[in-house]
């Protein structure tokens, strides 16, 4: 299994246009003004070590696969503004499936896992199921 | 899957009543002294997403549970004193499962894993079993 | 001395009005989009120890003074929307010019540093001068 | 300058016998009670480089050094009942001026600073004034 | 399941015989120059509490496996230049493999896991398959 | 003050040709072997913000001048085999002087502080005296 963490930074808030103010209010506090975070991105790859090189994956490779897929799209931008993100409420368990889904298209089956640390003290995994 | 991590702080000792003095100090070297720690707790719950709220379990929820069932009974405590660990060698591998068991008795199949980061180098995991 | 590090969460961009587009491009890069961070601040204080209580200053009382004179109100906020930044590029080092200010209205010459950690590599160091 | 850190675990509780519980309770608030800390200790030291070795002090001697005069006495002890330490209220700028008294006596003006985080969040540095 | 983290220092480079220079500088960028790193290596067992003690296995006795088998041979050396490691690109996908090899002839089965961690953001993780 | 952090990762021995063997062995210990480390470095500039961008010095800037100037020389290198660190035994200490020196160069007195971190436990910090 080979781990690679990466940094993004973004803006967002959590707000579900299919509940009331007060709901919201309730579900998610101060987390409906808009804010950001550094987000510590940890994308796992698993497989097989290919004998020739001793690497399961091109270290070079897989940061390029991430820069593309997921630090291009989310990076320094406005979560909620963005095209693909449309409608989803940007919880951490949201943001990782989606950025598991970016990456597995690329990935396919080397993809392990995407760990998001959003704080000091609060971790997302999701492991495609 | 959803870690969040705490502090707790506490003294105790290591020593078994059914041992020898001599057994305990070729065991446990000069841990059978009163000394302490800072405990890094991480808990990990582990389910679906309710697509409603984009979240496994509300954080607030999750800390509140961990804040009555564990920091209120250990947290700034000696741990050989306390009644529900009577009769324990408080070594982190017992401790973790006590934190479990009391865990598991609110959060039930949600709760995947209790680890405990005793020192820097040292850290104990348990899952139930 | 006696640092006391917490942690906000705000969105903010890197925009001068009194530069063009270009400039703030350059100058800026992909900071002029609107992003965000975890920042974590380190209060330092410095003073003599209470020899009735071997403290400098209570935490407690440090905590609250920082809780009301910055994170009530930078935290969860976009920095450019706020009265009290207004007109000011939001960039590391203002911020930590301005949570000096704020800090020092109530700590006078207890206060001893500011200290931002923007991300992982990043660091500003304020005291005063 | 040159800076090495070390660990040591202890037990303590913050009392003082010359206030009253009441008081007691309400400046140190939980920390009344017998609990415990991992402390994590950076000691500096600043002098000229010695031209034939390259170093300023050899690493294996301060190691030495604190292990002798700081880890011997408070690791895996409680603070209260060493000899050393009687009647001092232990709050962690106690400690330290303890600490850099007890270095003192070894490096003399090579000492620079002695700082104790006490936990992740609060530091205490002390220079000798 | 237990977890214990040690530092080790060496010296290596990534460079395949079999393939040409060319070759290597393309899979292997500036890691073609000797260089070196401080490894964390992470050791994990797993097995079940000995009643009799609260815990998995002896810290001491785990620690001096790790120093016997791993460090006295890769610590402060030359990868390439030793002789276990003959023949083998030296990535960190082959040393885990190669420390996963050297523990488990002393832990069995209570081996669980061997975890690099090369810099701050990449890390490999193997389990014996 | 501003701070960057940055890594390098290189091979080198502690070895003075002005010593005899028997003095190095009992000097630098098992360093005398050719090992490596992940150096952490810290550069810290300090000056006036200047009101228009907000910033003291322009990250981009200052990384540029610590790529050029300090990672295109000692990264991804045997020390010992370098034109501009000839003759010096490559301590902490020594390695931290000369970058000082390389980055003075450009920096002149914006620059405030280099500080090493050669692992997790020892720092060296200069400020050009």
């Amino acid at each position: 299994m080979y781990d690679h963490h990466t940094l993004l930074y973004f803006s967002h808030r959590l707000y579900s246009h299919e509940l009331t103010l007060e709901e919201n209010k309730q579900i998610y506090g101060k987390c409906i003004n808009q804010h950001g975070h550094n987000y510590v991105l940890e994308v796992s790859v698993k497989g097989a070590v290919d004998p020739k090189t001793g690497m399961f994956i091109n270290i070079t490779e897989l940061k390029s696969i991430i820069a593309t897929e997921v630090l291009d799209i989310l990076d320094h931008r406005t979560l909620e503004d963005l095209e693909p993100l449309k409608g989803i409420v940007t919880t951490t368990e949201n943001v990782a499936v989606w950025i598991w889904g970016a990456l597995h298209k690329k990935l396919g089956n080397l993809l392990f896992e995407v760990k998001i640390e959003e704080t000091e003290k609060n971790f997302v995994i999701y492991r495609g199921e």
